[in-house]
Formats: structure tokens, sequence, C-alpha cells
């Protein structure tokens, strides 16, 4: 793309800078603050600054937080005896999302991949054990993806945490509710076999 | 969405303010601002606040321009007798991105639209006329919808200046080039057929 204005062109390239932003998208999301007035643009940046440069990592469960201690954590209404342990903030999110969860969390920052060389020690491994150590945990529930790292996290972790007390336990995992035998993977529909529950009339 | 954070939340909601943002895709982009270091989104939001803050109207075509005129109007390679006539800076940049026009330009800013109440008033007509009583223009070809009033602003426009001396034309209309006949809609199909063109043998 040829663009007359330098400005404009340097605008474009930070919004195409984003992920699945393209020129053409970023040049319409450009030309749209252009027809909004100077404080448009001004919140907009604002927000953005702020957010970055005012976000910190909390002190007890490594959640995105305004303060110290995030506002999960420093919810006084949540179970403090249970830990739900997540690879990242993206799960944290998804699962509050669902309103089912009233528990506290751990963000890992990623899951064990000897292959890309992170071990338990490039993780928020460490911090988890103290909160179990300090008798805070009974129970943590490992909501991590289950492929081969996520099962290495997860027997990692157990072992660490077991003898500390903690009672470990997984999300539940099978064919989604609503969804058609037909079109659930073959892996998911294996395992809703093996892992079948007995059924209890309600 | 629930956020843990207002600062991410106002960031989401500054994201999905913008036209086809969502709030999935807005906290996908601040969960990728954040993974990045503080430099990134400085880097991004001076971009977007320089360009809204220095961005001005060439005062010659009014294409959004970094100096008092624009580089299409102060490029000395380009045509100066040659002005192509069009709604927006979109439409600008779309011929622009054809590499096969080397005039210059003038941007109206809308079209005539009795029913929206834009009257002739409402649009940088007047200054195409002074480019044209200046003796700049010998031709001006509208690159405008052809739309009633898309029409109406052509014919409004032809009107005031023919009688200046500048010959006014319109871009050619048609099936696409490489299109399929089937799948062209009626009316340009029908045009087509109407404003017929003699074969050349080259």
């Amino acid at each position: 793309m040829t663009f007359s204005s330098k400005l404009i062109e340097k605008a474009v390239e930070a919004f195409a800078s984003l992920p699945g932003i393209g020129r053409k998208t970023a040049l319409r999301l450009v030309l749209h603050l252009l027809k909004q007035d100077k404080m448009t643009t001004e919140q907009f940046t604002t927000a953005l600054s702020a957010m970055r440069e005012g976000i910190r990592e909390c002190i007890t469960c490594h959640n995105f937080s305004d303060a110290e201690q995030c506002q999960i954590c420093s919810d006084p209404r949540r179970d403090r005896s249970l830990v739900c342990v997540v690879e990242n903030v993206r799960d944290l999110m998804a699962i509050e999302e669902t309103s089912q969860y009233r528990g506290l969390y751990h963000v890992l920052g990623g899951i064990i991949s000897p292959i890309e060389g992170i071990g338990p020690s490039d993780l928020n491994i460490e911090s988890l054990a103290e909160r179990a150590r300090a008798g805070d945990i009974r129970e943590a529930i490992m909501a991590i993806s289950p492929t081969i790292e996520g099962e290495t996290t997860i027997y990692y972790l157990s072992k660490k945490l077991q003898p500390l007390g903690v009672q470990v336990s997984a999300i539940a995992r099978g064919v989604s509710f609503g969804g058609d035998l037909e079109y659930a993977d073959e892996v998911t529909l294996g395992r809703s076999i093996v892992a079948r529950m007995p059924y209890e009339i309600k």
C-alpha cells in the first residue's frame, strides 16, 4: 500500500503489527480514528498506555492485577481453600467467564516442555508450593491442557503438592454438553467411554 | 466478559470501540500487548497520537496531509492539468494503489444528498472551482459512485466546471476485467452493452 502521508503510514503499520490485523483492516481503523475528533484517539491511547504501564502481576496467584494483589485473591467471598491451576491468564478468564467457580487461581505462566527448554523452575511452581506450605490450599484443580506437556506438568505438580496435604484433581473432560457424538474427535470420544460415569436418576 | 482488572477492562473497551473489533478480539489484542514489553505499547500509542495530532487537510485537494500541501499535490512529477475528483480519501487511496494515475486529486468530502441534507456548500466544491478558475485544470475525472446522489453530484460539478474551460470525464464502468459475465450484476452488464466500445486489433 502506498500512502501520501508518513503519519498515516506509521499508524497503519502500528495497527498491522497486532496479531490478526492486516494492512487493509489497519487502514480502516486509522481512517475511523481520523473521522472522529482528536479526543477519541487520545482516550484510546490513554487507556492502552495506562493499562500497559499500570498492570502488575498479583503477588499471590500471578494473575494480571491493578494492585499488589488481584481482585480475585482479595475477594473475601472466594473459597480460599480451593485453587485452580491454569497455564495462563487467558484460561483463567475463560473459567471466570463461566461464573461456575468461586475459588482462587494460580497462573503457572506456561507448562513444562523439555522440547522448548521450559523446566519447572521457569514456571510459577515454587510459589504454588509456598501457598500449599502455608496451609492455605485444600484442593488444587488442574485446569491444564491434556497434552503430553500438560500431563507431565500435572504429574510434576501432584508429586509436589500431595506430600503437602493438598488434594489434586483435574477438570472433567469428555464430549461437549449438547455436542454431537459424530463430531467429537476420536481421542475425546475414546476417553469419554473409558472415563464413563455412573448414571444418576435425578 | 468479566475482568479482574479495571485497567484491562478499559483497554479492552478501547479496542472494542473500534469498528469491526468485538470484545473477544479486543481481549486478544490486549493480552498480546501485555505479552510484549512496555516499549511495544508505547510505540503503538505514540504512532496513533502523532498521526491524530499531526494530520492536516491539504489546502489544495483536501487529502490528508503531513504538511500544508500533501505529498501528491507537491510532487513535481505529477500531471497538474489532470484532477481526479473523489468522494473521500479512501477512494483516493484505492486509485493510488493501482499506480495507473499520475495526475492530482480533489477530495469532495462526500456527495450531494438532499435526503441526508448534504448540499453543494457542505462539500469541497468551491475550492475545486477555484482551482479551475486559476486555470490549472484541463480535465476533471469524476471517480464518483454511479448512484443517484453520485450522478447528481457529477451533473452539478460539470455544470460548474465546463463553463470554466474544464473538460469533464467519468471513469469507465463495466464488467470487471477477468470477471465472468454471469456473475456481473444486471445494471453493470446492461450498461456495459449500451456503453460498448469499438474493438481494436492490437
